[in-house]
Order: structure tokens, then C-alpha cells, then sequence
């Protein structure tokens, strides 16, 4: 396996040194280097603050800025981060409105998010919003029950607009909590994920083989199924969606498809033309899209479709100004 | 081989589809799909068009927008668009200022722009700037010479901004020939490209191998080299572009890190962070960045660094607002 590293043990450190002074005008290290916050806190508002394993990039430290994210924390690849490194993004960031952690679900990640929080509880007001996004069309059950996965961007992008215009923790945890349960993802993958230390595939695919219902950390999905034309693709996981989903013609729709590192960008908008056309056959109008690599898997070649089921307000809140490294629009 | 895709002939027209439907508050397809173009013209200004292969997305159509291109024609996959589509292009952006074709230097581009150029030259006044930002240190010789890589973005936003700002016909010819010469790029692979319809690599590269040198084609590049750590890798390019560019103590240096579309975004900001602080011992200040996936090659896991030795006047453009899908930032 080739990959532009210097070695496993510092490819993420020396990442996100780049990052940082890429991004210098928009970014920091927070103390001792453990998370990226934004350059100029603002005063007053709630801390919206995430995290989680590297490999997942631009997301999260792409997300910090003004509208979005105050702080991300990054654990090693695949790994979440320590709750020493959260409870000093809370310590650093939160100025007294109080601050919300936004937090895929996964085992490790919630577990040290919520250790981080109870840590901080003392000194701080914090507040918590778990992400289930993945679809769950077949009972799929692991103990962590639907992951949280691309459409974590969406939440956090809504959730940052709120803090930003003043909204209370109270307030945003609710937002947060309602939006996780209008919004669904599923994922495909046309190759396993090779992860730099143990350099090897998680799962190996035939040519002739993918995986569908996949998650972001190289773990096996729900099903493998023989190849098929991005057509076929596409439709499979708009059905799945739509089915768990349930949305009404009168939802504003939100479409989001995702490449998971590998995939060029001229696929994903082949894949996007097709399942905003399988919206139209539904009678779904799409109101809002993003296209583009947002929420990754190393270089795995794959692509997930989120739909959020959104109303006018959150609208608003998605087209109000974002400035970060991976989102950034104006007034 | 896999691919997102219903058939290798209908991959660039689905995919433009999505394009322009998920951009439609930016740009729209002109007469008879034959190319993209802003949705809303600027009456008085020089029209500024660029195109190519297809494969190299999200260059040019993403570059399309405010503040940049009028119009981009897309070919099939790495072959020339036609010179009827540049001449629709030319009618239907020119409005009486002019109009400035931006060429990457491939011979097909290069001869089907021309023909492009006489055929529209009775009714409109037309220049050409050639990008060849290719290094080319060994002397290396085809019968096109340098070739126009990732530097094509640098000088497509500069003279874009200053085709915005008013500037004239001849003046915008006379800065792009000028910035091409001090805009250098190089490029590493670390495995060939598959080209959907052939379903094959271009060149192959065992699993201790690296291609130095490479274009956006697929072409092999000018030498096969043992695979080395990031910081070898990048070293090398440097020095190559350094030899080449000759820049100096109180040039204003733009840095770009480009990934070929296989490759992780954390790889790109690792090499970034290596480039930069190279720079830093040779005694060159960044003055500016860009990190992330502009100009690929499909697939291709691979990188490239380009410079841009830049004055005062010239980072004002770079810094002007643009508003298009892959490049946008405000005043």
C-alpha cells in the first residue's frame, strides 16, 4: 500500500500541522495542540463543538469556522478522541452560554465524549447531540445501532448557523435531536479501506463485487452485492432511504451525495444526477444540494446519499454564511 | 475496473447534467448542451472561456462563475473538446469586449482552440494564452513541450478576477503569457489511471513504485522512481520546481498542493505542510495557499505542487471574490 506518509504514528499530526497553516486565517491549535479551534472566538454564543477519528477528512477540523464548528477534536485514524482532548476544547471555548457536543454514534466516540462531559460539568454547561444518521433498512443490529455518518456535516452545519444567531443550548440540543431523526444516509463502497498501520484492506472486494450499507471506519456493510450500473446503484439507496425516511411532498429537501475519498468528483455528480431525477419520479422536489468529498473514509472508493427532510427555518439556517476550510458561502 | 457509471459514452454528459443541476443558482448549459457557461452574463466585460478533456473535474466547469470563467466546453474523456463547441462558447459569452481562450498546452487543445479562434475571428475579437506550467527539468521533450497542469487554475482565477475588474483584451493576454512563466508545477503518481472505456491502467506501477513527472492524462511521466517517504517525495519536486522557477527572497509565493482524485485530503495537507516548510529553508515566505483536489486525472492517487511567483497587484486578483462550485470566497 502507497500512501504520501512519513510513517502511521505521525501522518496525522503532521496532517493537521498543514491544515492548521493552510488555514491560518481561519484556524488554530487549541493548547498543546490537542484540537483545532476557530482563529477569533465569539463571545456569548454556544460552543458547538465535534469530533472524532482522523480519516474522516476535511470533516471535522474543515468545519471550524465561523457559522459552523468552534473546536474538533482528532483522535488517531479510526479512533476517537481522549476526553482530555474534548474537555480542553470545552475549557478553551465555551464562554459562558454554554457548549454542545455533536457526536457520531459510535461506541468509542460516545463514550469519550460523554466522559469529556462529565469532566466539564463542573465549570460548564454542556449539552449533548448523538448523530444516527445510517440507515437501518434490515434491522442491522451491533450494539451502537444506526452510526453516525455524512449527514453529520448536515447537523453541524445547522446547529453552528443556530449558535450563531443566538439560539440557547436548550434550543439547539432540541433542533439537534429532531434533525438526527430527518435525516438518513447510505453508503457503498466499490473497495475496501487500507488502513496505514496495519497496511492492509478491511474487506476485500471481487472486481465484480461491493459492498452496500457501508459505514466511514473500513467496517464490512450490510450486504454485498454483485456491481451494478451507478443507475441500479443509486436507486437501491433511494428506496432504502425513502423507505426509512418516509418523506411528504411537502418536505424541503435536502440531497447531499458524498464521496468517501477515492471517487472522483465527476462520478458523484453523475450519481447526484440520478438521484435527484429518482426524487422527481417520487414527487420529491430537492431544495438544497451539496455534492463533493466531505465526510471520508481514507481513499475508499465509494459515495454515500443523504436526504434531510428540512423545513423553511432550517433552510435558512443552512444557506446562512459558512466560512471554513470544506464549506464556505456568503450572505 | 469499477466506476460509478451507466456506460463509458454516456459518463461526461450524466455527469455534466448533475453538474449544472446542482450549481443551476450558478451556471447553465449553453446553446445545445455543447458547453457550460455562467447562468448570468456581465454585459462590457472580456469573456473569459477555458475547456479540455473531461476527467479532470472539477476543472474547468467548477471554475465557472463570478469572478472567474464565462464558459467551459468539456470534451470526451482527455480529448479536446470541439472547435464547434468553442466557437458556441465564443457567441454566446462575447459580448464586445473580447474574448481570452485559456488553452492548457496538449496538442489536440491547442490546435482545436485555434481553429476555434479563426472561425469566430471575423465576428469577434479573440486572444489566446497558452498555460504550460509543466517543469520540465530533464529537458524532457514532446513535440508539445511543457504541458498545462494544475497552474491552469492559478492563471484562470487571475485573469478571471481581472477580466472583472475591467481590464482589456490585450492586457489580459499580455498578464496570462507573463504569470505562465512564472507558475511551475510537478507532479507524482502513485499508480496509473483507468480510463472507463479502454477499462485499462495507462502504465503500471509496482507496489514499490512511483511515476515522477506526471501529466493529467494517464501519459506516463518522465521517470519511474523507488517509492520514497512524503517528505523525499516532496523534497524532490521542490527542488525541481526551484531549479526551474528560480524564485526570489521578496517574491510573494502562491502554494498549491493538488491531489490527481484518489487521493485522501489528510495526504494533500501532510504534503502542503512538507512543501511549506521547505519553502521556509529555502527563505521563501507563503504568501498564499490552496490545498485540495482542483485538476485530476479520474482516479489517479497523486499529487501535485505548484508555485506561482506573484506581485502585489497579482495576489489582489487572487484574493478577489469568486463565486463558482470548486473555488468561492468573498471580499
Amino acid at each position: 500500500m502507497k500512501k504520501f506518509m512519513n510513517s502511521a504514528e505521525t501522518l496525522v499530526a503532521e496532517s493537521l500541522a498543514g491544515f492548521v497553516a493552510a488555514h491560518e486565517r481561519l484556524v488554530a491549535f487549541g493548547a498543546d495542540g490537542k484540537f483545532v479551534r476557530r482563529r477569533t472566538l465569539r463571545p456569548g454564543k454556544v460552543a458547538v463543538i465535534s469530533g472524532g477519528g482522523a480519516g474522516h477528512e476535511p470533516m471535522h477540523v474543515g468545519f471550524v469556522g465561523p457559522g459552523m464548528l468552534d473546536a474538533a477534536c482528532t483522535g488517531r485514524i479510526f479512533t476517537s478522541p481522549t476526553p482530555d482532548q474534548i474537555v480542553s476544547a470545552i475549557r478553551e471555548t465555551e464562554g459562558g452560554a454554554g457548549c454542545l457536543l455533536v457526536v457520531k454514534n459510535y461506541d468509542g466516540d460516545v463514550m469519550n465524549f460523554e466522559m469529556a462531559a462529565e469532566l466539564a460539568a463542573a465549570d460548564h454547561k454542556v449539552a449533548t447531540v448523538i448523530v444516527r444518521d445510517d440507515i437501518n433498512p434490515d434491522g442491522f443490529s451491533r450494539s451502537q445501532g444506526r452510526r453516525g455518518v455524512a449527514g453529520t456535516l448536515v447537523i453541524e452545519k445547522l446547529l453552528g448557523a443556530a449558535a450563531e444567531a443566538g439560539w440557547p443550548l436548550d434550543d439547539l440540543k432540541r433542533l439537534g435531536e429532531d434533525l438526527d431523526g430527518r435525516i438518513r444516509t447510505m453508503g457503498v463502497s466499490l473497495r475496501g479501506v487500507r488502513v496505514p498501520d496495519t497496511q492492509r484492506e478491511t474487506f476485500a472486494l471481487a472486481e465484480d463485487e461491493m459492498e452496500m450499507g457501508v459505514g466511514i471506519h473500513g467496517e464490512p456493510g450490510r450486504a454485498r452485492a454483485k456491481f451494478a450500473t451507478a443507475t441500479e446503484i443509486v436507486a437501491t439507496i433511494l428506496e432504502a432511504i425513502r423507505l426509512d425516511l418516509s418523506p411528504e411532498g411537502n418536505d424541503r429537501l435536502l440531497l447531499f451525495v458524498n464521496g468517501f475519498g477515492g471517487t472522483p468528483v465527476s462520478e458523484l455528480y453523475l450519481a447526484y444526477n440520478i438521484a435527484r431525477s429518482l426524487c422527481a419520479d417520487f414527487g420529491l422536489a430537492v431544495a438544497r444540494s451539496l455534492v463533493g468529498t466531505y465526510v471520508t473514509s481514507l481513499d475508499m472508493a465509494g459515495l454515500s446519499v443523504t436526504i434531510a427532510r428540512l423545513d423553511g427555518r432550517e433552510l435558512s439556517l443552512w444557506d446562512a454564511p459558512v466560512d471554513t476550510a470544506a464549506l464556505r458561502w456568503g450572505p
